[in-house]
C-alpha cells in the first residue's frame, strides 16, 4: 500500500496544508486563515479534524511544523538547540500519534546571554538545502520576523531574528510617520533605494525613520512614497546589521538564499543588490519538500526521495 | 518703567509659560495640557489671551519657543538653518505684534540630501550656554524625539533627531513585546542596564528588540522588568548611534550635557556612565532662560541680565 503524507504549515496568522503522495507529487491544497492565534486552547485537535480529517485515510503520516509546536499551540516541541541538522529534528518530533501525527520542533541559539528562536523556517531551510543538494548557505528568510540562519555541512550553525516586518507596521500605522503615509501605496523601486542607501549612513534606526519626517516636512517625500522609503530604511537596516559580526578571518562567506513569498523576496532582492551581494530567491513553497525529506527520513520504505 | 516679560514653551502637547520681571526673577508659572495638536486653526490668538491675556499689561514682551511657531501652529516662524548662533534667532524672530509677541524660530540642518529639524530645544540650549556662561558642548535632550547637538564657539554646528521616545511607546504599547510587558512597572537599574550593554552587541535594534521577546519566552526576562529592558536596549541604541559618526582625526571631544526632566535624564546619565562616558544634568528649565537672554539681546535697556 502507498502511503501518503499531510504537510501543514500551521502558523501564527495561517493554516496551509498539502496532500502528497509517496512520490513527493501534490495531490492537494488547502489554506484557512486559521492561525494558532484564533485557536482556543484545547481545539486543535478539532480544527485540526475539521480542515484535514478527509485525507487522514489509515496509513497516512501527516507532519506539522510551525506555531501549532508552540506552547501556545496544540503541544509544546520543545526547541532544540543549534548546531543542528536535519536529523536532530527528525529525532525529536513531538508525537501526537505515534507513526502517524507529529509536530516539528523549532530551533533555539544562544548569543552570550540572549536566547534566539525560530519555528517553522527550519524546515524551508531543510527543504530548499534537499531541493537544491546543498550543504552550505546563509538563508534569509524575510517577514514579520526575519530570520538569517547560517548552514555549513548540513546544520544550521547561527541564526538570529530581526523583527522588520513588525517594525514596518508599527511605524507606517501607529507612529508619526503614518500621517504622511499611505501605507498601501504601491512599492516605487527608486524611493526603496533611497531608504536602502539612508540606512547604510550612521545616524542608526532611530535617526533615519525620523528622516521620513523631515523629509515630508520639506516636501521632499510625498505619502504615496513614504511606505517605500521607510521599507528601504527597515530592509537596508536589517542587511547592514545581520553583516556587522562578520569580520575579516571568519570562515568563507556563503551563498545568500532568499526563501519567501516573491513580494517580499524582489524587495530583499533588489536591496542586496544595491549593496552590491548576489542572491538568489526560492518560493516558501519548500515547506513542503522539507516536511516529505523528513516522512523519508522517517520511513524510508513509505516515501521516496525523488530529487 | 520697568517692562515684564512672558516666557512660554508651546509644545505638540502642552502650553507652559512664566511671568518674569525684568532682572530675570520668575513672578507666576501656569502650564495647560494644551499642546499646539489641541488647538483649533485660527484659535491661536485666542487661546493665548485666554491663559496669558491678565499678564500681557502695556509694555510687557511676550517670547514663545517651541512648535506654536510650526505650519500647524500660530504662525510659521521658518527654520533657521545651521550653524546658527543666538544672534540668529533674534534676528529671525516672527512678530505677531511688533516689539510686543514674537514666534521663535526653530532650527534646520541637512545631512547630506535629509534635513533634521528642532523647534524649542534650541532655546533650552542656548538658555543653558549663558546660564553656564559656555561657548562649547555637546547636548542631549531626551525625549519623544530626542536630539543630540553640537555646540561650538556658541554655535549650534550639528543636530540630530532620533526616535527613542516613540519607539518605547510603539514597542511597549503596539508591538508583540507588549504582551509580555508591564508598560508603567517602576524602572529597574540592573535590567536596564542588561538592554544598554545589549544594545552595543553585534545585531543592531531590529534583532535587539526581539531579544526581549526571546528572553520572556525562556523565562528570563518577566513583565515587570521588560520595559525597563526595552527602554535600555532604546537609549543605548541612541548613544552608540550617536557616537559611531565621531572619528579619530575629528575635532576635540565635547562636555555632555543633559537637558531634561529629572527621571529620564537619570536613565540617560546612567546608561552614559555604563559605557565609560561622563555627563551633566541641567533641568529643562533653561527655556526661560533662553527666552530671557533673547528679551536682553533684543532690548537690551530693559532686560538686564543678570548672570
Amino acid at each position: 500500500m502507498s502511503r501518503h503524507l499531510i504537510a501543514i504549515d500551521w502558523g501564527t496568522s495561517s493554516l496551509r496544508g498539502v496532500l502528497m503522495d509517496s512520490q513527493a507529487q501534490v495531490l492537494e491544497k488547502r489554506a484557512f486563515p486559521q492561525g494558532i492565534l484564533s485557536v482556543p486552547a484545547g481545539q486543535f485537535q478539532n480544527v485540526f479534524e475539521q480542515r484535514f480529517g478527509d485525507w487522514m485515510t489509515p496509513g497516512t503520516l501527516c507532519l506539522i511544523s510551525g506555531m501549532a509546536g508552540s506552547r501556545q499551540g496544540w503541544r509544546e516541541a520543545p526547541y532544540c538547540p543549534c548546531p543542528a541538522g536535519f536529523e536532530d529534528l527528525a529525532a525529536h518530533l513531538q508525537w501526537i500519534e505515534k507513526d502517524q501525527l507529529a509536530l516539528v520542533p523549532g530551533l533555539s541559539i544562544w548569543h552570550a546571554w540572549t536566547p534566539d528562536v525560530m519555528r517553522g523556517e527550519e524546515v524551508q531551510i531543510f527543504g530548499a538545502l534537499h531541493s537544491l543538494q546543498l550543504q552550505d548557505a546563509q538563508f534569509i528568510l524575510p517577514g514579520t520576523h526575519s530570520k538569517w540562519a547560517e548552514v555549513r555541512a548540513g546544520q544550521i550553525r547561527q541564526f538570529k531574528t530581526y523583527m522588520t516586518g513588525e517594525f514596518f507596521a508599527l511605524l507606517t500605522q501607529h507612529s508619526i510617520l503614518a500621517k504622511t503615509c499611505l501605507p498601501d501605496a504601491p512599492w516605487k523601486k527608486d524611493i526603496f533605494l533611497q531608504g536602502v542607501s539612508q540606512s547604510q549612513c550612521d545616524g542608526g534606526l532611530l535617526h533615519h525613520a525620523f528622516t521620513a519626517r523631515s523629509l515630508a516636512l520639506f516636501e521632499k517625500l510625498g505619502p504615496a512614497q513614504s511606505s517605500s522609503y521607510i521599507s528601504g530604511l527597515l530592509i537596508g537596516e536589517e542587511i547592514r546589521s545581520a553583516r556587522e559580526g562578520k569580520r575579516q578571518g571568519d570562515a568563507p562567506p556563503l551563498d545568500l538564499l532568499i526563501l519567501g513569498n516573491s513580494q517580499l523576496s524582489l524587495r530583499y532582492a533588489c536591496a542586496l543588490e544595491a549593496l552590491g551581494l548576489a542572491c538568489q530567491t526560492l518560493s516558501d513553497e519548500v515547506t513542503w519538500a522539507g516536511l516529505f525529506a523528513l516522512a523519508h527520513n522517517l520511513f524510508p520504505q513509505d516515501f521516496k526521495a525523488t530529487a
